[in-house]
């Protein structure tokens, strides 16, 4: 019998163009493209297993998946045989060879979003697909003030979409600044694991209380209420980018 | 008689979609969207004139173009209106009112051009379309050793493409430096003026040396030689920015 292997992808992908990660009929999804090139490149169906889903136009720096293979191929292989059959805006920046228990989204112990906000009174023609752009001005200092609420083990039931799914909304966050670049403000958002649109609607809420429209503090009663209908509306997904996923998983071999 | 104002726009593009800045048949330009928008917003044809072309798939982050209007029209509201008509991947950054005389290509006093090339053994799919992917490594110190060559007044024969109609090929470069940021290797000419493709073929023949492929002194005796058959490649054209063009001109007033 032969060994089954299990690799472990990290991608990255500008979401512009999909209707999010995960396969749906009648549009196109970054996991299908994928999964496309993968059948093509071990002429077999395969199917794989990320980290989570990211929502339509969101984008990717580390999204993560993995799939199990007999094949031999070497992982240099798989990752400019993939990026050779993937479309443009999806490639596989690294692979990696794991142990057979690893599972992009039941092993994850850890997650980091960016968030990119675009700060000018006229737009940029490059920024659109990649940011929010805003031309009133943010107090900072708020934002700053209204993010440290959301810091630690909170019910986040104020930050989650009317279609979220999950049994409970209890999560944690480990860390969230909010660094000037520029024209650009990221907002950095790491986390145990998030509910749906979480981190948009935090951001919404946060550009709220930058531009004056509610208090930092009106943030903690957000969290105390846990009422979605009286917390900010939704950031565009544009802005936001999955960045990194961290695992604790031992890994036998890397690509590059 | 009403008296004509002289308006300077400075224009954001993302050059992907089209073909160059200047109008013509049977292909989308910048120019024929920008003149588009203006006759929309005046309600009578317009023409601009801008600093100089741009070839199909370049980019702009500061091109300057000027027309002649009797409108009334604040700034801010060629600043806004013209943002409302453009696509999204055309943007008006700021205008000013300057004196009758100027013109944006013949009171131009220096033009600074970025190119970025981005450095890694996989390929990202956010800089596919603002940079030149190039896995191999390059020799910086090789490369900036061929570049000083390049530096001062110099005939350009060696660095002009076919194409090139311009009388003469003596140009100054005032600054051509090589800065690393992360991943990326930008690559900033500022000089009085350039020929067809001439930052290009720059870039092209400095990957080159980069690349050991050529010498660093080979640079010089391109410039010797003036033989465009002995140069680089004219490295692709999403990777090239025209960052800014310099005017010593007066402004009367300005937005934003």
């Amino acid at each position: 019998m032969t060994a089954m292997r299990n690799i472990r992808l990290t991608l990255e992908y500008d979401g512009t163009a999909y209707a999010g990660w995960q396969v749906q009929d009648n549009a196109p999804t970054v996991q299908e493209k994928v999964e496309e090139a993968l059948g093509r490149l071990l002429k077999e169906p395969r199917r794989v297993v990320a980290s989570g889903r990211t929502d339509a136009g969101v984008h990717a720096l580390g999204q993560v998946a993995n799939f199990h293979t007999p094949a031999r191929v070497p992982l240099k292989g798989f990752v400019h045989g993939l990026n050779s059959l993937l479309p443009r805006d999806v490639t596989v920046r690294a692979a990696a060879e794991v142990s057979s228990e690893f599972n992009s989204r039941r092993s994850a112990v850890d997650k980091t979003y960016r968030y990119y906000i675009y700060r000018s009174p006229t737009p940029s023609a490059f920024g659109r697909r990649t940011s929010w752009q805003l031309a009133r001005p943010l107090d900072l200092a708020a934002m700053r003030d209204g993010a440290r609420h959301l810091v630690g083990v909170h019910d986040f039931s104020a930050f989650r979409s009317a279609g979220c799914d999950a049994p409970h909304a209890v999560r944690e966050i480990h860390e969230l600044t909010l660094v000037e670049r520029g024209d650009y403000l990221e907002v950095v958002v790491r986390g145990n694991a998030f509910l749906r649109n979480m981190v948009r609607i935090i951001v919404g809420t946060l550009v709220e209380v930058g531009e004056g429209r509610r208090s930092p503090d009106s943030v903690a009663e957000l969290l105390a209420q846990g009422d979605r209908t009286r917390a900010g509306v939704t950031a565009p997904p544009q802005g936001l980018f999955l960045a990194e996923v961290c695992y604790d998983e031992t890994v036998l071999e890397a690509y590059p």
